[in-house]
């Protein structure tokens, strides 16, 4: 313990996925990880972040993120208060990618130093526990075997993959080799695994750096260099490191299992039992939220009659209710409504699949767009009009710009906004308005101390997205 | 036939139901009979008014309805084309104090005119099967029966009810004596009164108004008396008799059924059997609905994967999709869903009392409210701010009113808005935007051709609908 104690565990969080899976509340503009899914008042992002916020077991943590998603983990790191270095992937390179840029980025602070891969999007309640057995599990990654934890089955599950354990590791009381990881069985194949004593294959990874640079080398030497390059070539911007992305792009898009947790003869694994879900589909977050007596898990607007076993998410204003069903999944949000068999909700990913062929917007975009400055969403739309609500964080800022097909009127309802029009600047207050001719260059900045609200009403022969002049950005887009 | 050809038949159309098992589409403020649930560019009550349209067979129809409805039925008769009398109830009193007034109201074209009283939403394809069976029917009217039309069954249906015939009326082929009305059955009860050659209890009846008027003196002299003075002291207002309110509460709340059908001797039946649905649930709206190759019936922004025997009807611009389901209705509106076994539809009912009990506004109040001048909704409200869209129709003109806790901005995004502020008129265009002070005497009106639309932004520390003075309104508010 001695060893354990005097050195602490990196964690780097992946953030990477999309999420489709839990749509309409989870899509690509603001996948599941940033949403308050399961907690309303944290997403599993901000509670994996707080899991290892113990500097007695933890360094800073790193974490890794789309660039598109830049702003929404500045933002709700901001929220936790946790510091932390965040790497941006210029693109989706899958797991093995990521991994090899967490170990790489280890390296920096020494060969030996622990790193712990993390996915952002799981839901572990006993932060103790968890930390516990990171500290555990750590002595094997120390000793040279790259670690997994494996969680001790409470069904026999057919969405995991599982593990195969095979016997005491020495020099490490509890901890077990692999002997094999298994990809996700059928019903029959689950019981006989749970029967063996296999074990779920969480997804966490414990390793020292140099161990695990060196089976990337050994096992997919095209995604170390690719990720050695991109890293090498990392700029700084704003506090983003982002990876350089020619070199990433060559990185073999393919998962860490695959080349190297299959391959690798120090695959070992410390078995725990703390409650785990990677609230993969709505049937998972039905099975991880609170339950009322009819075993019903409830959110927002909702009424119910005669409805049992069902999940009921209801995000804005509306009101959601349901007759005489059993194990149904109702998920509302203001543009997108999914009513699924639960038992089947594992297919939400192919409806999105639908819905993209189809071009729906709703299939990525969310109707609340969050950019750097706050966030907009739309309001209303007819022949030659679009509203938007649009906040600005104090401080916030947006682009320099002009519109060639739409004039705007700007009234302020909470807040005040600096509003630049062509050569003048003017301070908008609560209940004033503002109007922006066709082709006039604005830009509108919340220079006070509380949110800055507005309803924007644009006029115009096309209002677009894409009717849109930026002149200057103080965020570079 | 010589007799029927001289003499056409009055229709008087029954408006008063709220529908509110067809909530979320239909809710009092918009009940069934005037949504487009059934045609999308109709609505029942207009299908309905085009049924007796032809002058060779109908006379000039009738639509009694209650006050709060009136500018619904007068926007949709205008809509239609065709002239009609509006009769107003003050307030509900159930059927038989409709059929009382509809057989006094034709009793001043005549005393033997013969009456038709229909219900305004029930579907009926066959207009000409329709108009042959009420000219049948009429032959009965005029030799003093009290006739109805008793549709063949098609399944043993339990949520309506039945006739069982009693022989041939004398001198009038192919129509029977009534033997009993009865109420609707169970399952066996259905099965057990179809192998009797019952009929399904369709709720129109023909009459001539001298007999019904001699029934309801035998059988609900009250009934009778209320609605003969309600009458006498009728108030014409715009293009509305409004039957007097004190006496026409003295009316026992009763049914034409139960008040006069179920005691009089004069009961006759024609039995018909073109398509009929009472619509009455959303079960039945899906069973009138033209349905795809999985038996769906589909309205609006919907997408369906692995989903059979369902009623998925979209209003508004969000997309609804549904997942591995059998024999749901999902029925989305912009500020209620609601989603129910179709079997267990008819607990709609019960739910919008849910509803109602814990006060959801959404209970009654349709997001879309129509005034007599155009209609308005919100679309967005927050912490001292609240968005509507507004709609006058040409020649609209809202009361002369003010606030005293809120200031209103207008933009006009179509049409032209003749604008009052206390002392000043103005005429404010597309992209142009007005500001109302709180405490400000404004009015608005669209002197144009076109409808009007506008965005308003209210700001306040109060925004609720009752926070207005009206101090002048041509309608009479």
């Amino acid at each position: 313990m001695a060893e354990a104690d005097r050195e602490t565990i990196l964690p780097v969080i992946l953030c990477g996925g999309s999420g489709t899976r839990l749509w309409p509340a989870s899509r690509e503009s603001m996948p599941k990880q940033f949403t308050p899914l399961v907690d309303p008042t944290t997403s599993t992002f901000q509670a994996t972040i707080r899991r290892v916020a113990d500097p007695a077991v933890f360094a800073r943590p790193t974490v890794i993120a789309s660039a598109e998603s830049r702003f929404i983990v500045a933002e709700q790191l901001a929220q936790t208060g946790i510091a932390a270095d965040i790497l941006l992937e210029p693109e989706r390179r899958d797991s093995a990618a990521a991994v090899a840029v967490a170990a790489l980025h280890g390296a920096r602070r020494g060969p030996e130093t622990v790193v712990l891969v993390m996915a952002a999007d799981h839901v572990i309640e006993d932060a103790a526990a968890f930390a516990r057995a990171a500290r555990e599990a750590a002595l094997g990654a120390r000793l040279g075997q790259i670690m997994t934890l494996g969680i001790t089955p409470t069904r026999p599950a057919t969405e995991y993959g599982y593990i195969r354990t095979g016997g005491a590791l020495p020099d490490a009381p509890g901890l077990e080799r692999v002997e094999r990881f298994v990809e996700k069985p059928d019903a029959a194949g689950a019981e006989r695994l749970i029967g063996e004593g296999a074990l779920w294959n969480s997804g966490y990874f414990l390793f020292r750096a140099d161990v695990m640079l060196a089976e990337l080398k050994a096992h997919a030497p095209e995604v170390l260099e690719a990720a050695r390059a991109a890293l090498a070539n990392a700029v700084t911007d704003l506090d983003f490191v982002r990876l350089e992305a020619v070199s990433f792009a060559r990185a073999p898009k393919t998962s860490i299992d695959y080349a190297v947790m299959e391959r690798t003869t120090r695959a070992g694994v410390l078995a725990v039992s703390f409650a785990w879900s990677d609230v993969g589909t709505w049937d998972a977050v039905w099975g991880v939220l609170e339950r009322n007596a009819q075993g019903n898990a409830l959110r927002g607007r909702v009424e119910l009659i005669g409805t049992r076993n069902s999940l009921v998410h209801s995000e804005g204003e509306g009101l959601t209710t349901v007759v005489g069903l059993e194990d149904v999944v109702v998920v509302t949000t203001p543009d997108a409504v999914l009513v699924a068999s639960k038992a089947q909700s594992g297919r939400v990913k192919d409806l999105v699949s639908v819905l993209r062929e189809k071009a729906h917007p709703e299939a990525d975009a969310h109707r609340r767009m969050y950019r750097p400055w706050g966030w907009y969403q739309r309001i209303d739309i007819g022949e030659r009009f679009q509203v938007k609500r649009i906040m600005v964080t104090p401080g916030g800022r947006l682009s320099l710009q002009k519109h060639f097909h739409r004039a705007e009127h700007w009234v302020v309802v909470k807040g005040t906004a600096e509003v630049t029009v062509d050569e003048r600047v003017v301070l908008v207050h609560e209940n004033e308005a503002v109007y922006l001719p066709i082709g006039s260059m604005h830009r509108l900045t919340n220079p006070g101390k509380i949110p800055l609200e507005l309803i924007e009403v644009q006029v115009g022969s096309y209002t677009g997205e894409d009717d849109i002049i930026r002149v200057e950005d103080v965020y570079g887009r």
